[in-house]
This record gives C-alpha cells, structure tokens and sequence, in this order.
C-alpha cells in the first residue's frame, strides 16, 4: 500500500502537487502551514482532513509515512532532520536548506535512517530530454565536455506581498529557486562536480507597487554564474528575472565531438560535421498533466513547466519505489534511485553558498563539501 | 566625387566587400596582399587595377584617398598610422590592434589628422536595431537600465589552414572577433563604459583535423564575460563558438521599466505590465544588399549577417559624409559621426586586455585608458 502524505506548506505548487498525488494513488492525510488560517484554507480548498500549524502534529500522525516539505526554504533542514528522526520519509523542496552546515545535519540524519526515503525535488533529473541527454554524453556523443552554456529568462518572482522569496536570509531569490536546478543538472549530466565558482549576484528590483513599506526586497533577481568542474569543464549560466515575458530555459552541452542542448523539455543535437541540428527528442507536455495543468495555470508563475513536470515525474518514481520496495534500502534500486539526495543537495548548498561569498569577495571561490 | 580606395588584405570579406564599395560608387583602386601572389588573386578575381605586397605601395598611390585596413589584426595599427601620415582617410577593421598602446598610438595619430576620417568596422552602430534600441533606451522606454544580457553562438572560427585566426598574439579568437563587436555596441547602446571586467575564456579546440603539425591553435573559442559599467549596470555575455548550426546573437538591455531585445537584426520590447513582447523593428534583410549576399555565402561563416549588413551601412554612412563633406571636420557631422572611433577602439582593446588579464589572474580588473 502506498503511504499516506503529510504536506509541509501551502503555497500554489501544493495547490497542484495534491491533486497529482491522489491521482497516482497516494492519500494526503495531513497539511501543515505557517498559519492556522493558511492552513485551514488549504485543508478546505483541497480537501485534506486534518490541517495545522504545528510541525509535530503532522509528523507524529500514525497515517502520515512520507513528508513533502515545500514550505519556506528556513524551515526545511528542521522539518525533515526532525521528520526522519520519528521515520517518516521525506522528499524536501529545493533548496535543500539555508546553508551547507544545515543541510550537513540533513545529510547526517539521512545516513543515520538509510531505510528512509529521503530525495530533494530537483525533478530535472527525471525529465526525459536530461535522462536522455545524460545518456548521451555518457555514451560519447559530443566527446570530451569542455563547455556547459545554461541560460533562464523569466519574469520577477516576486509576489503580491511581502514573502520568504523577497529575502535571502529565508531562502528567496533566483539562485536558490532557479540556480539549485541548474548546479544539480549539470553535474548529473556531466557527472562532473564544480572544483571553484565565480558569481556575479544582483537585486535590482527592490520595491514594486504592492511591496513598498518598511521591509526591502532583498533577494537576487539576477545573477550570472561561473564554473570550472573537476574534469574542466566550463559553465557559464545566467539567470535573469527581468526578461518578463514566458520562462525560457536552455541547457547546452558543447563537447569536442558535438552538441547537446535541452529548449524547455525537448531536446537537440548536432555532431561535429552534420549539416544541422536534430530533434533527439521532442518535449511534448505529458498528456497525464495537461488536466492537471489546465487547473492551475497560476501554478507556472512559480515553479516553471520543466520543473513542474519533473516533479511529478519524482512523484511518480516514488510511487513504484513504494509500490515494489522490499525492505530496506530497496529504493536505493528503482527509479527513484537517481534522484537527488541530501548529499546532492549539499553540494547544491555548498556551491550556492561559494557563489554569493565570490559575489561579495569578487574573487573565485574554491567549493569545500563540509564532513563534520 | 568619392575617394579611390585602397584595400588591406585579401580575405573572404574583402571579396564581399567590393563589389558592394562599387555599387556605392566608390573605386578600389588598388590591393595589398600579405604575399604578392594572395594580393594577385584578388586582384585578378575582383578586376582591381593594381596590387602589391608593399603597404607603401598603396598608401603613396594618389589615387588612392580612402584605405580599408581589413588584414591581420597585428598589421592594423601600423598601417593605420602610417596611412594618417599620408593624409588617407582610414577605416580600420576590428580589432583595433592587438593591444591598448598600440591602438593609443593610433588615436594620437587620428588626433593630429582631425580633418582625416579614422572609424573602426564596429557595423553594429548602424543596424537600424540597435540604432533604434539606443534610441529608446535614451527615451526611457526600459527606465533605469540594470542589465545587459548577451550571448553569441555560433560554430568554428577556425578555417582550413593555420592563419592568424588560430594565434591569440595575431589578434585572433571568439572575444576579439565578436566580443569587440559586443563591448562596443553595449556602451553605445547604454552610453555607459566598463568600470571593471571579469572573464573566462578557453581554448579547447586546439588542433583539428586539418591544422594538426607544429603549430596549435592558441585563440580563445569560448569567452564568458562579466563587465560592471560607470552607472552600475551588469553585463554579462557568453561567447560560444562551440555550438555548430548558424550564428545565433542576442542583446538583452532589461531595465526597470521593461526590456528591449536584438536578435538577429530585428528589434523586440516589451514594457513592465504589458502582456506580451512586440516587434519594434523587423530585421529584415536590406533588399540592396541581397544580391551580394548571394554572390558570397561563405562570407557569412567569417562575418556572420547582422556584422556584414552592419559594415555595409557603415559604407553607406562613409560615402554620405564624402558626398556632403564640406571641409575640414565635415565628416562629424553626417551620419558617420556615429561610427566607432579609434578613441572608441581603445576603450574596446582596453577592456579586451583587461579580460584576458582577468581570466588570467582570476580576479576582477579594473579599465584604465591610457593617456600618453
């Protein structure tokens, strides 16, 4: 049987992730949220019978196995170390925590419970065109990786009120929603880890119309970024939330035999000596999401379609490895198995931790994954 | 009546070049080849009267008053001083010369011969796009203007044979061939100059499978570039010849207000609130310079479309000013008073330096202009 869900937060990706998750069979039986009143508006909204405010009440609930943490990025390395500690599973929302030495105790816990799931939501891993790009680079389509050329344009992330997404203390801002994807999918493409990083990180927008009060906006709405992997590669990515208009999202792999490169959820390709490029795989939208997809339109402001449909297909991975695990560490096998781990997203920390100390230090920053 | 030209070198844009100075009027009088025998190709496939391997050769020629210094890179200033002296009006190709002093000497020398024409190839001035983007970006239609963001992709540099293209101390690669193009047209654009730089910039393809005896190829073929300007603004462009398929370029001005696009030749804009991105200026191809696009389309693996159009304008602007030219310092007044300068040339190999310093000392470098 698969394990009832706790969910940890009530923003709009709960809004849609709930619906998915009882469609693959799952029973969402508790919501948690910073307030009573966001929580009982979700609950009610949803349809989930038991809402609070209380992290201990979802996680000591004997019907609740497995806990989504998608609430405000703060929060997450307390939620989930205290939520394996009772064994629940986890699957927590990027970024994994603040910063490394948080998600350092994550990863201890996780070591400490290995029979428990315990994943963070980067779901680019699980979309085809970046399965099959890995594979093609593994199988030597464009030789030797000497470049990695990511760029994302999308408009301000940036609500109607004040948030946690205004503040970088709390987790907010394009590198830590946009940037934690990018540095987890170029090293599980490249298989490849960043040896030192230089970032050049920006608030431009600091107020707008409906947040203009005592508190500022804080977090990064640009920011470009440098990387020189262990084997040499170079990446180079900016994001940039001022390009209003659609997300656009383009993952290029350049090696000394050819090309790989994801536009959205397809992906290309050309070899050295080809007339063109080719469509190695075409990024239509999954027809199990389009219903779901129609309902929550407003869901894509916040959490873009590629990263919305690799979630669910995360969702979905989780959902075999319930619904054939036997025994301990056997999600350590299935589908699931390649799904970002706390470990994975130390290094994602550590690396975005590197690159706003480069951004103030002006300098290169050296990426050392902390043991204690 | 126009100027007699005399022509600097014997390449693939020279063979554009021509037929398109005849078309305008102009007469190319005479040709100068690194080896007698290259300049007599030319010679003979382009009909032009007289040709040499003696740079004197053509700048006594008193037919000749307009030189185009359009040869290797490190031949530029040395020529162009020279033809000053003369009293040649001189347009000079990018880049300036292979470092800032050089090209110093070449503004002292443009400074003591005011009356003479001294502009360097930097076309992207006359695009109408970017005529048009800077025009707006003045009249505030992106308000405070916070980032610019660039990338060029595009296939091998590199021809058939080692050339000076393959040597970085010959002027060759990505960042002198397209980034020079790239720092200009910003401060145009912006009206704002680089305060301090940061840059990343590789060779990987360091032989191929023709150009593979004792010599390598040193030239940059990657180049990801960081540039804080006077006003504040972040720069970022990614250069990246690795990409194979047709040359893609794309100017991002984003400012508070709403942002403005080239891509290609064509202008886009889209102001904050606006429901979608609108087309300012089709970038239609110049109907007058078809013709001899046809007639040439290997050209347009060295001078990708909008440089070649650009450079083309660039000539038109350049016979305006002879054909209205009412003595001394008549030509800052016309249409070329917007050309690049060898003042501008400077700012653009200064800045050039101190990136290949930076990827070098992996630190931030300031621009200083010399002045002596």
């Amino acid at each position: 049987m698969l394990p009832g869900i706790g969910v940890f937060g009530t923003g709009d990706i709960v809004r849609a992730l709930v619906p998915f998750l009882r469609a693959k069979g799952f029973r969402v039986e508790a919501v948690w949220g910073r307030t009573l009143e966001a929580a009982e508006n979700v609950a009610t909204e949803l349809n989930i019978p038991f809402h609070t405010n209380k992290v201990d009440d979802v996680l000591l609930r004997k019907d609740v196995d497995l806990v989504f943490i998608i609430c405000q990025p703060d929060l997450h390395a307390q939620i989930a170390v205290k939520a394996l500690g009772i064994g629940k599973h986890v699957l927590c929302d990027r970024p994994a925590g603040l910063c490394q030495l948080e998600v350092l105790k994550m990863v201890h816990a996780a070591q400490y419970y290995p029979s428990l799931i315990s994943v963070v939501s980067h779901g680019l891993r699980f979309l085809p065109a970046f399965i099959q790009m890995k594979r093609r680079v593994e199988a030597g389509y464009v030789g030797t990786v000497n470049v990695c050329d990511v760029r994302v344009h999308c408009g301000s992330m940036i609500g109607s009120q004040f948030d946690w997404m205004c503040s970088h203390l709390m987790g907010g801002g394009i590198l830590t929603m946009v940037g934690s994807h990018i540095i987890d999918i170029v090293s599980f493409v490249t298989g490849q880890r960043a040896g030192r990083v230089h970032g050049l990180m920006r608030t431009f927008t600091k107020s707008t119309d409906k947040i203009n009060g005592i508190r500022w906006i804080d977090s990064d709405d640009f920011c470009s970024f440098q990387m020189i992997l262990e084997g040499g590669t170079c990446v180079t990515a900016t994001l940039n939330s001022h390009m209003g208009g659609g997300f656009v999202q383009e993952v290029a792999v350049c090696g000394s035999k050819g090309r790989l490169v994801v536009r959205g959820s397809a992906l290309y390709g050309q070899t050295a000596g080809a007339a063109r490029e080719e469509l190695l795989h075409q990024g239509a939208d999954d027809p199990s999401l389009l219903a779901n997809r129609n309902s929550s339109a407003r869901v894509n402001s916040l959490l873009p379609q590629p990263y919305l449909q690799g979630l669910f297909r995360l969702v979905g991975a989780l959902k075999e490895a319930f619904a054939t695990g036997d025994g301990e560490h056997g999600w350590l096998k299935g589908p699931v198995a390649s799904a970002a781990t706390f470990e994975d997203g130390q290094y994602v920390q550590a690396v975005m931790d590197a690159l706003r100390l480069s951004s103030a230090s002006r300098q290169w920053e050296q990426i050392v994954l902390e043991k204690i």
